[in-house]
């Protein structure tokens, strides 16, 4: 069974990360870009024979505690079948 | 317009920051991870009146250019409506 996290910064949280990557793709001649925010991607691979419900829980449990700062980040957990 | 770019290790691409993530999820008591993997995501926000065509050839040359190593890394294109 395997999963995603995705984690993004929170609306309002500055990002010059993303900014420096918008100046580096208008300075490569990319337009039409207005704005990019960088964030983590996580694909987790479950031990076999996990249950659905209890791999989220997990799941949401690690990225409460490690995967992402819940100050200035959401995250997100989709677990596929 | 918005769309989104996940960057992943190609397989067989060594990732001791996944691994170093795995372990310690373990030492925080999380079970049932086989393997964690870490990749990049970029939300970008496309300027408005921007066609779907035309942003996607130039989502991929940002992706081609700048925002990963096709080396190593494969990426995904994600327009949203």
């Amino acid at each position: 069974m395997k999963a995603r996290v995705t984690v993004t910064l929170k609306n309002g949280i500055l990002d010059p990360q993303g900014k420096a990557i918008e100046g580096a793709l208008k300075s490569l001649g990319i337009d039409g870009i207005a704005q990019v925010r960088q964030g983590k991607v996580f694909d987790i691979e479950l031990a076999a024979g996990a249950d659905q419900a209890k791999a989220e829980a997990a799941l949401k449990a690690a990225a409460d505690k490690l995967l992402a700062n819940t100050v200035i980040e959401n995250y997100k957990v989709e677990v596929q079948g």
